[in-house]
């Protein structure tokens, strides 16, 4: 187990790096972890501020979400969305009876001026989240995907048009404004820091824009802290979401290796699935060291020991 | 039946104001009535804007109100509070599920720019409540209560601190420089107007706003449409809610001819109870025509005998 006075950092978007996330919570010692969630996907909707990166790793960690369904708090119940659609109202976007608790919280925080960053805190407290977990910004930054048919935001294209549109482009709005949350830039440059782990999230919309806010590539760069990377892709597909279809839009192969390339000399280790193991040495070519490991996390026995694996991973390349 | 191409309007608090509403759908034909509600109890509430008054009359004509419990959505579920109260949220308002999603497209429509009035149109619309409902007013007045503690606002001192403070005076907010809303305003001055029901509602905190916007009362008066009330107290005690506790506090006695006093002469009739007929004597003594009636309406049908007795009176009075 890695030693408990430093910190580990974890950069994560919705549901694939929230698992990883629950497997380094249980794996290391209390304290020594700090999540950042992507929030350029977050949104506003009926009036009300939603943050879903935020949220599922909030939920994840705090052993509320739904493991069934993939997404959402477990034991979720629908009455206001029925209600909403007998109104009129936009249903695209499905909205919980018990999840909306968490938006008009939030929603009101802000508008009481309250920062993201205290009202994440107050609810993965309330929820007993037991991980510090931080917006990647207080700032509003918002992924728009550029299309063949026009420029859609996230949640447009991912949610109401389940990713069907091809995409050409990716912009983040705001991103040259947005100031990195203070908490996660002064760790950053800390020599606490031990590792920074990039979840196995979408390299494009989840993680890119943590990584594109002003001074967090450079702080990343410099730190002596190894950055480990775990490949969202799998076999030459995302476990979820639009991840492997992007990568062919954008004329990626949409392959691990590809992410790797990707990431680039950003990353000290990139940790591969067994079924990619072929692609190991390509990646070793790039100067970035490879770890072939079970990246497929179907239970919390495999979270917790992909978990260790990385962990493990990132000590050996310091 | 009342003759069909002339208005009836009927001024409405929340509950009891609005069976006698229903009743008067169910008699009346297709068009007749108009029903104006209260929104001096209106309130914002977790960045919500909460119309309760408006909400309890369109739910009732819509056949969607909870019989049982008396107030709310029949079928209504717990979730959304439950989670809010696990989240540290103010659960001393009794938010249902369904019920949300009314005050989210309200809360939405009026950061839209939109008119309490369109809203409450397009609300009743959807839920087919098959009468034209006004708000009094589409500028906010807010009914404050004076106490030997403090000023509360109304909903503090009816919901959370269920009406248990001693009432010393009552105040609108806001009520000097709110419009009444348009085609309230119209159908008051209009020769089409054959009568005025004032329903069985606090007379206090529900009736007053409504008659307390500049030029209503004045119109009331000019009108030459009867303006007939039915007592919200029998035998003493109020149907529902605070009002025969408030008019002890106000030093004035709990009785149905108490209410009459208190109209005066804005009334050209007053129903009253079976059980109160030995009062009709002393109202009809102040100048009003005094109709006994059994105004306990337990179900549908006490509600349309109800309403087919006020309008048979009204017409009477002409």
């Amino acid at each position: 187990m890695a030693s408990s006075d430093k910190k580990i950092l974890a950069l994560s978007g919705g549901v694939g790096g929230a698992k990883l996330a629950l497997g380094l919570k249980h794996y290391l010692p209390a304290g020594q972890l700090t999540v950042v969630a992507n929030t350029a996907d977050d949104f506003e909707h009926l009036g009300l501020s939603i943050s879903p990166d935020l949220d599922t790793v909030m939920y994840t960690l705090a052993g509320l979400n739904d493991t069934q369904k993939g997404w959402g708090l477990a034991g979720e119940s629908w009455s206001g969305l029925a209600a909403l659609e007998r109104l009129g109202g936009d249903t695209w976007f499905q909205l919980g009876d018990k999840d909306l608790a968490t938006h008009l919280m939030r929603t009101l925080a802000l508008a009481q001026g309250k920062t993201l960053t205290e009202i994440t805190a107050l609810l993965t407290q309330r929820l007993n989240a037991g991980v510090k977990l931080l917006p990647m910004s207080d700032d509003p930054v918002r992924t728009m995907i550029e299309t063949a048919t026009g420029e859609l935001s996230f949640q447009h294209y991912f949610v109401r048009d389940r990713c069907a549109p091809i995409v050409s482009g990716i912009r983040f709005e705001g991103i040259e404004a947005a100031q990195p949350q203070a908490e996660f830039m002064r760790l950053l440059q800390s020599d606490e820091l031990s590792a920074v782990i990039i979840c196995p999230s979408n390299p494009f919309v989840s993680v890119e824009p943590v990584l594109s806010l002003p001074g967090v590539r450079e702080a990343l760069k410099s730190s002596r802290a190894p950055v480990v990377a775990v490949s969202p892709i799998v076999a030459g597909l995302a476990i979820k979401g639009p991840a492997a279809k992007m990568m062919q839009e954008l004329s990626m192969p949409a392959s691990a290796q590809a992410v790797a390339n990707y990431y680039g000399d950003l990353l000290d280790g990139f940790v591969i699935d067994e079924s990619d193991a072929f692609q190991a040495e390509a990646i070793e070519a790039l100067g970035i060291k490879a770890l072939v490991a079970p990246t497929i996390m179907k239970g919390l026995r495999d979270r917790i020991d992909l978990a260790q694996q990385v962990v493990k991973f990132s000590t050996s390349l310091v």
